[in-house]
């Protein structure tokens, strides 16, 4: 089969490998229909994700049609149409009885694309099949079901979730990327008052306009004067960052009013000053985390009686073999325009 | 009536000053019988906390006898025993009706020997005095009621619920002053697995283990090491932070767990650094926090039902007009061993 | 002034009485712009409420204007415009400290239009009045915020905050009269997948439909089977009674799945069975609750912010003096289709 | 191998019977080594679960040795002692994913001498068993580690949990045999201020205050009032019905003060009747509940740690070839004293 192999930092081709094989009873072989690039994998082809070894194929998010399945997969059968989780669950761990499944200690964790071959090819071997795939209805497209693979989980379960955002909140989300963006988009599944969105650049704080924010600012417009002027001014119930830079997180700690909490989504690479001189009396909650994709079936059911679209978070589509155009596309989000890429087998 | 008033950095008297009278028909005035001295008056004797004006009467912990009570007062009486609390409660803000009391936005919030004079003295005014005290049954006494003031609340609320501290919890205390030896006392409430307490001074370490640490450590003796051996490798679920230094938060956040919860109680002076790279991985949860006494009921009734008992924090002794000498006691720690100090009326 | 004073069972009229006058230095004193007629109203008319006795002045929902205020009342001033809450709280008790207002032990709770005056009347005295009216800014109407006297906060905390309504979530709504109609708008600031309304009348499905059902369904049409074919077979996640009946309240009960939460709004007259010897098994959460309007000022926050609008509920429009029609026609629903009925000052 | 073999309504016998097998890949056998009866046992012998087929090996207390496993078992090995849980778990289905695994929908949940052959006998197939078996350390004994096979679980989970039993809550237990002491101990955990237990025997009452109730009632010394005597008039905060009869049912939604809990624990055979009309106002939760053994785990590791201990719960021992004499004495507690009765491998 061909996938997209890498080959170190800055390298990578869509070449012929051998086809992936069941090694563990709870394996599935799934045919890709259509994948995903997400920002992860730009980071991996930069480096900075060593524990990712040359030969690697990368990817984790895809919607495939299961061709066989090991010994002990009790769930699935050969030709149906499943969504592949970023996350893989071993079921049986500290974590994964707790549904923490991205902390996973049997094994799984993120894996795909990461320590185990990944999604960007034409067949790829899912581990703990049954926990770390969801079928899905004839009623979500592939497309849509994509996008729950993880930056839509992600978003809701590290932003909205860990965040606490309630009904009548004032939520400001740090970064109008793809990931900002589900926030804005899954932040209103629980009917804030206002969402403020704060980017540099003019094309995503219209994004995130289209998407639901009420307000969007760039960082020199005073965010925290805007937020509290419509708060009573208090600042914000809920910061979400969705960047994963110092400044934006210290920005995040600023924006919040007492008993405030902010939620980190970004990765991070480098490490934040936490002023505890203010913060210590102010009642601050600061969460962080990897999606546990807990919330999928959630996320699919909505998706499923129409609670929300995911259509806009797409804006280029290519064939399966059309890797380096994708990635071309992808990372290159000033000037594309691209949120996010899909690929789809022909 | 005599009072220790505030002269400046390093200057304090027991003086003649005039008496307080009701000044907002929701005041109070109570006869001081039995009071306490706080870390935090020592900051503000070390220049710390500049809003503290010269001329202000210090202390925010007592027990004591209401004399006078305003007109808009509907629950107190002359005669009445009650604890004054450390945080007072306009109880009608935002914050107040969230039963978030140290965050009050009309008035309250830790104002007692801070922004209005204290209880350091022979009277005092208690402002919103129906939300601000707590009248005493006759089982409970002035020594262990004054433990309440200020200090087991700010523990437990700000640690240990904060921190979610749930039964089977192995939970690390770093800092076994007296706010580490309440968190400790207060942690056992939800029955924990092991609590850990960590202290540079063996003296320390012994009065931790007197309160109920099952371990205690200096922060040479590796403490994750340790820790991660009760724990099946995992670290704590739960680490408190009972100093206030930039050193000891950041070990808080590497003794956790993934998925575990810092609850910081120390009052900082310096930013900490928080380790983004590696901890946005980690579902953490971070909390910050000014006590709001909305325990206090709840911790009275417990001890009045011997759920627990403050005895082994008092060490030393005093009468009401002894100030002088308690704050040399309580200053000096390290010699003198000790841990709170009361001073009582004649 | 005039006012509506209850005769009796069967008796009310509008009629000259003695203006209001502060009593207490916590009360205020409001003109009546607008007010409207509670189910509740109805049953003290039909005698079921024989606590209220024959002098009382009805109604406990109403938007008025602050024409005095007593000593200890520090938030408002005469002029403001106010949300008159149905529920009144002394702000000291133990259920006040919690936010549960509705069980005020110090005078307040459900007391307007019940055991003191209400606001069905030119002018009305408001007990503990800080706490037990809402500020309102120019951008909320009088029709719209009058629905958040009562209906709304009911419908919201006893249903859907009690039922923990989820994103994602089944709710089957028993009952589609205002308080029905409310729970479904209320319902969906959580963002459920499927909203279910049930009941006999036709029009009133229609409404549930406008409102935002997603399915509407007659006793007969065999719910169970609906819910379950859209819920994998599973039922309902949360089942709000919003009758008062024992059939529509044991209804509930069979028609959410195991792990199920059945939230009881409707007011009941007698005593349901509860089938334990299938329940006891099934993990079932079933919930009681008078409303504490502790959400008021969020759900004023979201009305403003134009998170909801409540236009819909009401059906009929009289001037103030004009209950004898206003009763009327919110007594005959089936035939009038009135859902709620406001009157205001001309 | 012998087991103990029910042969319909008041049948059952010590018998030869064919060595259990692995039927599945996720199965393992364990030889029994000590194994507990529970009251569920004798509704089977009563007949009164008439699923339960004759043939069928009763019992779902063990704690045993693991002498097979099953190609697709991962976590267990032959030689390893484990506790067997009265639960299984497919660890894949909607519930199992929640850790609710009681109402597992994939062949899991309550199955163990009830739908399939149980522990009572030499050695037992364990379906499930990586997520329905726990590894025992040696610092935890057999006796100790099987009064956490269901009946710790059950309380603590059923009772203490779903009832949110909180540090100074007044609890009442309703019922004082193995489940009501169970509740009491567990209860504990969380330092109520006041354990009430009410029960009609007096020796049963008698173990009550042994496990650490502070007062022990019968029903007709008017437990209402001497709830309300230490509980400033309101009730309890939480009452824990362990009878399973609709009149303790009953008694406890009469106990509870408003905003409190009723966790039902008992197995009901016959409907209660809930008094509606007087509770729609009193802001009640009821709960009910199978156990779901999620927190099994989590009390083996308190019961390493000394958090506990269940030693008093057993009260007579047998070798494990008399169950005719256990099940007789078992069966006879008032004449007995029984509470649990364990039997041991030779």
């Amino acid at each position: 089969m061909k996938a997209l192999v890498y080959g170190g930092p800055g390298q990578k081709s869509w070449t012929e490998v051998p086809d992936p094989r069941i090694v563990d009873p709870r394996d599935a072989i799934i045919q890709i229909d259509t994948v995903t690039i997400c920002g992860t994998d730009l980071h991996i082809l930069g480096g900075d994700v060593p524990e990712v070894r040359p030969g690697r194929i990368l990817g984790h998010e895809a919607v495939g049609t299961v061709v066989d399945v090991g010994d002990a997969v009790s769930t699935l059968r050969p030709g149906e149409r499943v969504l592949a989780s970023c996350i893989s669950a071993c079921g049986m761990c500290h974590y994964c009885r707790r549904s923490r499944y991205g902390q996973c200690l049997g094994g799984g964790g993120w894996i795909l694309g990461h320590l185990v071959d990944g999604v960007q090819a034409q067949y790829a071997r899912i581990p703990f099949a049954d926990l770390s795939t969801h079928r899905l209805t004839a009623r979500i497209g592939d497309e849509a079901a994509v996008m729950l693979a993880d930056i839509l989980p992600t978003s809701y379960e590290v932003g909205i979730l860990s965040g606490q955002v309630r009904p009548g909140d004032t939520v400001v989300v740090v970064g109008a990327g793809p990931i900002g963006l589900a926030a804005i988009l899954t932040a209103r599944l629980y009917s804030p008052s206002h969402i403020i969105a704060i980017d540099t650049a003019q094309s995503r704080l219209q994004a995130a306009k289209r998407f639901g924010a009420d307000i969007a600012l760039r960082p020199d417009d005073d965010p925290l004067e805007v937020i509290r002027s419509v708060t009573d001014g208090l600042g914000a119930d809920v910061a979400i960052e969705a960047v994963g830079l110092p400044e934006t997180f210290e920005m995040c700690t600023t924006l919040v009013r007492p008993c405030g909490r902010v939620a980190n989504v970004g990765v991070h690479g480098r490490p934040a000053t936490l002023h505890l001189e203010d913060l210590w009396i102010r009642d601050l909650t600061i969460t962080t985390g990897l999606v546990d994709t807990f919330s999928t079936p959630t996320l699919l059911g909505m998706l499923g009686s129409g609670r929300f679209d995911t259509d806009s978070m797409i804006t280029h589509r290519f064939p399966l073999d059309d890797f380096a155009e994708a990635y071309e596309v992808f990372s290159r989000p000033a000037e594309t325009g691209a949120l996010k890429v899909v690929l789809t087998r022909a």
